[in-house]
């Protein structure tokens, strides 16, 4: 036994986000420090394990530079998948051969960065492992952007994309403000997160000392009506010219429709026969334009918003690169089936701490916005979820510019 | 004469940019040193200036930091307008009433930042002023993300939004690797330039050591075929997963009709009767995907470009500088009816100067990509090209930030 080695392997899982890597980086760096003999990163995450698919991370870091090119590298730099383990009884030739990877490689420990289906992935191959006897740890990192995970007091990559939204959101209401005299315009931006509304809430954080924030803020946890929604922007374009509107992408109408469902009210079918659906935004620009009949606009932060590792949060960057070693410590103190979280221990100064939960307690629970956390006419968010984001979207992490443009970290398989 | 005022007015005009205020805190700071008494802003140009609606620059810029925050700060500072003067003989009397309100203001200097329809004021002013024996001077300062102005090697507000556009496109594409394996996904961008593809054509200078730039790139300069485009897409996809296609927002059918008009080709007719259009990419995201059968995306760029100072470029910025104190210190020099451009001195090490050409040689001509600087294809743009656009998005100005966001300096009408 004493030549085995001790082995760490990590992968990236679900939507990419901004700071995904910079917890990849905390691995890392983490499992060297602790002197774990080597670090294995998975491509596509389990999928591609599957296909033993993966690379030796000490080919692909070869300094501290490397190190920080990586923490501001958007999207999964082992790339990424959507790959629901089936349950154990319906398939366990699947965590046989998983196993017998892992084996191959001499893993000790398996950290898994990903959102819900991710820490229901260490769930199972955490509870297969103590079945069978296996001597493997498997831990969980969070991220998601859409910050829908129980029991983290937030996720690592919401910060940076709550910060992007509500620097572009200033920049837009500028904008529209500087093209409204004598005439009025709408503006509606769409913002990500199917059922949680904390990303679209965090427009609210673009009301500073000089600018005064959007005007209305529609989350995906109350019932969108169409018509309070007309009569609220007129009752506004009485009072000021420039109007810009927040809206999620998932605001659904009392019968559960989804708002951009409206748009296939008729019969849309384009010049080749397809049916064609538009984004939530765009309908509502067109639907308030015909309405009214002002000029209207839409803008979709789109990719935009969890891709831009320009404009990530500092807080962001470092807590998701702590989460990343805390999971290395966790696994090495002998911690299995668990994901760490982020606890805030104090609002003001922030300050926050890695935890441990153990995953069966965790997965696919999904944390929306609390109904208290938005104003009683459902179209704006209140101080408290203001003072809850604002000090994740703190800090810069200056982007490392090469000939202009922010140099990244990529994934180079001619050295694996 | 002794007690005779020597004042500076300034106005903004057209669609905003990242660095139009540049320019104005270059008129404003060469105005205060050379010793004008007072720089007044037109609000909302020449359209306001009609209603008397101006403002000191004094009681506004109080310190270097807000000359440094101007300089950050995107969108008109003082709003803008889209207004085109008559011709002199169809309605004398707004010339009159113009030339009734610099009077009342001891104006020496009227300095005007725009695109073409600017420039066509810029010329009519001076026109009438000389005919009527006016000794005010008109001088014009080029803007434009679209670069679309004729005899200035190119126009401030192309560099930044060329650069947001290329940063956005390499971050776009790092998302996209990270989300297929064994699927496929198109992505397509739609980028600003009706007619003009400049803007477009800078997604190109994503592809840099690390990042392979876009797959196809479309101007609107040359007729899409959707036929061809559909093949080409199809021909990429049997050697890579991810494709990522940059359109401009204008591009047009052989026949003349916009693509985005395709959309309307069935009876696109909302829930609550109204006429529906999508955008460009939106459309072809959702005709490649009905085609090929695989994911697709859209991305719009949207406001986003043109707004987003907070990427912008230092060359950009320091340009616009140079061009709105050129335009002062020819004003100053006795200068009538020209407009400062931006001469190229040397490409590499890139080095500009501020020259000045008559506006009768400028107003209203536009300037489209040449056909030698896109492949013979017509899917992509030449080295020409981008090593003309490569110098104008180098350096940057780092947004000065405030509680985590880019703070700007905006008007505030108490102070007025």
């Amino acid at each position: 036994m004493a030549s085995k080695k001790r082995n760490v392997i990590v992968g990236q899982s679900g939507g990419p986000t901004s700071v995904i890597n910079s917890s990849l980086a905390g691995v890392y760096k983490n499992a060297i420090e602790r002197g774990f003999d080597k670090v294995y990163g998975m491509l596509h995450g389990v999928q591609g394990l599957l296909d033993e698919q993966y690379v030796d991370m000490s080919t692909q870091i070869h300094s501290d530079l490397d190190i920080e090119l990586l923490k501001r590298t958007p999207s999964a730099f082992l790339g990424s998948c959507r790959y629901k383990l089936p349950e154990i009884h319906e398939n366990m030739e699947i965590y046989d051969r998983i196993f017998e990877i892992l084996d191959k490689l001499e893993i000790d420990s398996f950290i898994y960065i990903g959102g819900n289906d991710s820490m229901d992935t260490i769930r199972k191959l955490s509870d297969y492992a103590i079945v069978k006897g296996h001597k493997q740890k498997f831990l969980g990192v969070p991220k998601t952007i859409d910050n829908d995970l129980a029991l983290t007091d937030h996720t690592p990559g919401f910060g940076s994309a709550a910060k992007y939204i509500a620097a572009s959101t200033k920049e837009v209401i500028r904008d529209a403000l500087g093209l409204t005299y004598k005439k009025e315009m709408i503006t509606v931006m769409e913002i990500m997160g199917r059922n949680a509304g904390w990303l679209t809430g965090a427009a609210a954080l673009a009301k500073t000392e000089e600018c005064e924030g959007p005007d209305l803020i529609y989350l995906p946890e109350i019932a969108f009506d169409v018509d309070d929604f007309l009569a609220k922007v007129k009752e506004l374009l009485q009072k000021k010219s420039s109007i810009v509107i927040a809206v999620s992408e998932g605001i659904k109408l009392a019968d559960g429709r989804y708002v951009c469902e409206l748009s296939g009210g008729g019969d849309y079918v384009d010049a080749f026969g397809h049916k064609q659906l538009q984004g939530t935004a765009a309908y509502l620009a067109g639907f308030l334009g015909a309405e009214i009949g002002c000029k209207t606009r839409s803008v979709e932060f789109s990719t935009l918003q969890r891709s831009a590792s320009h404009m990530a949060s500092r807080v962001d960057i470092e807590e998701a690169f702590m989460v990343g070693g805390a999971a290395v410590k966790a696994a090495d103190e002998g911690y299995n089936g668990n994901m760490v979280v982020i606890d805030r221990v104090s609002d003001d100064p922030y300050m926050s701490s890695a935890g441990i939960y153990d995953v069966h307690r965790i997965a696919n629970e999904e944390k929306l916005v609390p109904r208290e956390w938005v104003n009683k006419e459902g179209n704006y968010v209140t101080k408290d979820f203001i003072d809850y984001v604002k000090p994740l979207i703190q800090g810069d992490y200056q982007p490392i510019m090469v000939n202009g443009l922010p140099r990244h970290l990529v994934l180079d398989m001619k050295k694996k």
